[in-house]
């Protein structure tokens, strides 16, 4: 398969081009940046020095290739998206122009006008354990957002199910500065995030109504949550901490149950035993995903945590996961390696 | 003054004498320590080398005192209470022995059986912003926990007006290593900590009876929470992120009003500006605590979050505090330094 | 291949366990641990929940094995060399008991009388790029520290060459806590190492024989360094500085030549170009080793900077490495991933 | 005292803040800043909010001062230094202008022409500890470099008394994040910068030549040194470890004594016993500095360490101990607050 990768020099393109080496069916046949075109790749990150990954291209000059990853900011993938079918191209996009079904929806959170509302219904939301029928088949798919992804492994069985009550979701999520990308600027100022947390984006974090979007697909009516992300000092890694009331009747037992029949012959979705809370460092560099819970019985909630790293599973990782759907390859096929630890 | 410390050479005992040292009216007079009596304290730490810290003195050896910190296991304070009254001290009490009035929920959460009920009520829970009054003339002082202190502050001014849903708290909190204190485990191993996250103790974390104590104390009837602590890493601090439903016709402007009036005058609790969220760090080594709150109009929700140094105002800056309201000394009184940035 | 690993639950252990995943002609048949033999390994390491990764069995029932890893305090490994050399396995011993070839050194510096000094004669110094024909054919390979395998791929080419003073060595190396092992003590306590740094064993630390053994070797004459290693605030990596004298005549550009016909046909040795200096993160979790030097002119010393990540090509993927030239594989199988980033 | 700061808003300008808070005997009597005048310093620095730290004003307009604390780029202090004389005020220099006493040097190394080299003459390198008689009276006080202060604490004792060999001496120094200032770049990125370390400015560096001056001095004739920083993950802190070989004759106990005699009554700098090796944090937020050597009889090199904050006595606090010698106070003065621990 012929690859190319837009955005390449970014910390998801470049998590792409490390976890596609790995792959066996895939050649990288374009990286392609705007700003960097001509320089060799190594130059860029020199931990790929005598790694034989290539010379970025101009992002305009894209050969014919089976498949396109995008990650590039809000906006451009939907407004090139008839170019980028073009070339023949299978597009997975890993920006959220093709994430929200509504062109009303995307341009209140994200201030845009979407370029090309048509294209939207060519898209499908591709979390391969949620939607894997649905990705197969499509020339666009919109790989979810990392928090988005640990929040909704964690919620949909049970809101298909009809076993926690949609209105009184909380998500409480902690990333790594590795997800604000590898901008410079005060905010991922090494002095300035080590030995601190904050919360931020309170109430206003764009991927909000992506989460919404798919909960109440799974809920069947319009449900909104409270999601409130928090930078932590450390490079990888997003936990989500989850709240919601369970239904009447359902008990700690039949979230398990339910869980770990949804996931039981998933590979990289893990329902830990009984006990045992995830960390993210159980997946760092990983296409992993943990999973545990408890019912308080003396409030009623159910407390959910899922764990993954936020570049592989939230990202790049389930990116090629979805390739490997899209074209009908073994799910794991280069995604196999476990987490790095400690 | 003639100050004391038990458990001198935990990280809270050690906390104390950082601050005591700033503090004009103080003689260190006692450092007591159950397993190195007779060693310079500065063997046990040498970055106080030179400093004439003192010699550690085995904890039966207690001489006349005015006021006693103890920072020892939970249990053993209240086993030896009538020894530590004995020698003309206040006690300050930074375990957990005299923070719940019922010594039923006492042995319920820590598995153990209150040595000394009767005394329970000779303690006054040391929280001074919220019992200022109470902690005078009283002979204990129970030193809130660090989670405690950051939730109270920010949940207590509401539900004594009865501005939020006392039954719809969750209390999501983040906390450094230290507060794990100073003992070597898997759990503090850096190897295993660094790049990593995990949520502990979930629904079943010991502060929790103490923040429905004074939650209920406060809503003026039985409260029950979620409260789930994080292991971070990082050192020192806690973020404490907290949800609940806003009662019928209470705005965020509302909710601002009712924290600036209760804390205009403290010196320790800051409201920041409107869109400044808390860090851990801005408290970084100091006494202060910072708190910030949105409501989420689309679900109803106010979500608070405060932080704060859980090695000083979280325990031993705190003490202090307690020890200046006790005698009467101007609050601030050796905790005056500003966070230290960055 | 039937391959067993002795010491599985350590982090050396169980960084074998996860490179050796990816090795096509591996069978991990046997996981030896001497204090939690009959638990499942996931029950040790819950990242690796559903991986199959087996059950640990006691350390004293061997089975017949092609290839035993030894991941060992010192001493054992030594002791007990017949009975592993017995199951017909080759013995890569990931400690320190073969590396000296004198026992009276290895008496001096590990404070034990070497158990099976007959045997050291059966071992090879295990560093591929300096000893890959003696390593051939040898029952039992000694893989080289961590600290020596960074300062001996700086250091030997040179001195083999007689381009460099070996009197005039001075190897200034900094680790990352993993080094230390997955024993919970002061030294690795995340509080007291985080946001901080120190020396430690300084003119003591048992690697500087290793060191010295083979630059003298290399040297062709006795020679002593000063090795001083020091801890930092990471998990993983090493990085080496290291001064020397260059003898007279000797142009960086020289040295530059001689690392780069060295090593340019090597896999996992790069000496980078021209003033792109080694991190310690470009190798993360890879078998990977970068170089740079440069010569101050003004002072008439070489200063070459080795970095590379201790726990792959300072040990496990080391050890793979060499298993792969003791069967004649390809070197680089199942080693190939380049460090993860960032 | 009226006390004005150039440069408020970077780290070294927040740090004197923070440490002038706790003098009693200081006016904050001027702020400025080149780019945000105006603004309420707590606007810059939220974790100072409610404490009255004052407006920032334009650094054009300086009222009349008794000392001013310059924290500019270099080339700045020196081109305004008639104006800021003018004033009526000392200037204390945390910049390099005035540090090195050759004109021609500064403007090798710097790369700019020293814009007033006559006032070179005026000025004193203000290291107390060395030269604290050449600072009384001077009108101009260039505070010494972070790692210059941590190389000379440990060297000049010994050089001015002819115990080392000055053309042996290697300073292999280690310094966190905070030393590259607050500028945003790839280079304190934290994704880039955490689980990392690199050197730099290798054989570059500008702290060289103010080394190398000083040793000189001491030495009594021209002396060149290898100084090769290296980058950390961590926040604060610098730690030299310092390679040179001993004199004929000189034993470790002479070399400790040397520094036992010098330093015996200084209350910022710690010869510690024996086998206590200097940590980083020991001197977090504090102006302490510690010391520690060996000798290494095989090699004949004594081996030094120093550690000490890089923000405060590596830069805003010596700035503070320079003002006090300026003025006649007690030395210590508002700053004898112990390091931050854990």
């Amino acid at each position: 398969m012929k690859v190319g990768i837009l955005g390449a020099t970014g910390y998801t393109g470049q998590e792409l081009i490390r976890l596609l080496r790995q792959h066996p069916d895939v050649e990288l046949a374009y990286l392609g940046s705007s700003s960097v075109a001509g320089s060799d790749y190594e130059t860029i990150y020199p931990h790929l020095y005598e790694q034989s990954t290539g010379t970025l291209i101009a992002d305009t000059d894209l050969p014919d290739l089976d498949v396109l990853f995008c990650a590039l900011p809000h906006g451009i993938t939907a407004g090139r998206i008839r170019e980028f079918l073009g070339v023949g191209a299978k597009v997975i996009d890993l920006g959220a122009d093709f994430r929200l079904v509504s062109a009303e929806v995307y341009q209140q959170w994200y201030n845009l006008e979407h370029p090309e509302p048509d294209f939207i219904k060519e898209a499908v939301y591709g979390l391969p354990e949620l939607y894997r029928k649905e990705i197969q088949g499509k020339s666009i798919v919109a790989n979810p957002g990392c928090y988005p992804t640990a929040t909704l492994l964690s919620l949909v069985p049970f809101l298909r199910k009809g076993m926690l009550r949609p209105d009184s979701i909380i998500i409480d999520a902690k990333s790594g500065v590795s997800g604000a990308g590898r901008g410079a600027s005060m905010g991922t100022h090494y002095s300035e995030v080590n030995e601190n947390i904050k919360a931020y984006g309170v109430a206003q974090h764009r991927h909000t109504p992506e989460i919404e979007q798919e909960i109440s697909r799974a809920a069947g009516h319009p449900v909104v949550v409270n999601f409130t992300p928090h930078l932590i000092p450390m490079t990888r890694g997003i936990l989500a901490t989850i709240y919601a009331e369970v239904c009447d009747g359902v008990e700690e037992a039949d979230l398990r149950t339910c869980w770990q029949d949804k996931y039981i012959n998933e590979q990289f979705v893990h329902v830990l035993p009984k006990g045992i809370w995830p960390q993210t460092k159980f997946a760092y560099g990983s296409n992993q995903a943990f999973l545990q819970l408890t019912v308080d019985k003396r409030t009623g909630r159910a407390i959910m945590v899922a764990a993954l790293d936020n570049l592989v599973k939230g990202a790049s990782g389930q990116a090629i996961q979805n390739m490997n759907v899209l074209f009908n390859l073994p799910e794991g096929r280069g995604l196999m390696s476990t987490g790095i630890w400690p």
